[in-house]
């Protein structure tokens, strides 16, 4: 995962880009991204949606996760270890149900 | 990454959660997260948001995280994978300019 | 403001749509909407995003109204009236503070 | 809708709100809203939503509204007018289907 963030920090550098990828701005991109993702499901069911258009949903799905990796990458904060830090607080959260 | 997935996918089975994850509500749930995300920088700068507000952009991220590594799994399409893909495509539609 | 609604609705029908239409798919659709709007912001300030994109960012403007429009109607509920009622509670959410 | 307007305006200087309110800082909280919209209809059909949460599903349009007016007066643009302009257009883009 750290050579993906190096790829594309490379990428942006390659293009003069980044300059303007504060945490602020990169949330901004990710809601974007995430309608385009959302997009892909407009007006039509799930099986609908990737029977016609699964290769378009799997590129907007990485774009959210270009951006997620670069604010992590800003955060200085590991996307795993943050995931699964949360896991911890939604397990106390939500707690198993145990039914007698 | 195959290893978080699993872990959230029996988080989701322990609680009887995820007959409605389906590849549309997942899509829905990205982006709800990732305007949870965004609430953290309303009306204020980078700075400020991380400043006040540091874990829970950290926490937001990793929610955006969990629901996109679920798409990924349900569509059945390793992450990395789909971001390098991407990447290329990126690479393709904005060329590096070179100055001469 | 039920004039336009009206004027909406034929259009919908002309065009053999609204079948879909119902609440939740409108809640997308506004979400969706409200993205491209932001994205008429990406990157840049609200001064560049106006002097270059301005009618982009009425038109997309435009289209989150058009779709609240049909929620409303959808929903059997007055636009203006909603957002009184709200102001109302919102008045009592964040009082006047007085500086003495 | 002017009248409302100005409520809103009035509201927001009681508070000493309104300095960061630019097109850019409203185009998120549009965005905002929209998803506090969608999520009353997470996990659930439309009808289910409707049945659980109508009013919070009304007090979330209103508020999508609230910041839609507020933008039109920060770009000057009657909100009515550039509803119908964009019809104009869309249909153009979407010419009725005649079948013979």
């Amino acid at each position: 995962m750290k050579e993906l963030i190096n790829e594309i920090n490379q990428f942006n550098t390659d293009r003069g880009w980044g300059r303007n990828h504060d945490a602020r701005n990169l949330a901004i991109s990710i809601s974007l991204e995430a309608n385009e993702l959302l997009e892909c499901f407009q007006w039509q069911s799930a099986e609908d949606s990737i029977a016609k258009d699964k290769q378009a949903i799997i590129d907007e799905m990485a774009d959210v996760y270009i951006y997620l990796l670069q604010l992590s990458d800003v955060l200085g904060e590991d996307l795993v270890h943050a995931a699964r830090e949360k896991m911890k607080k939604n397990a106390i959260k939500y707690p198993i149900q145990v039914r007698t």
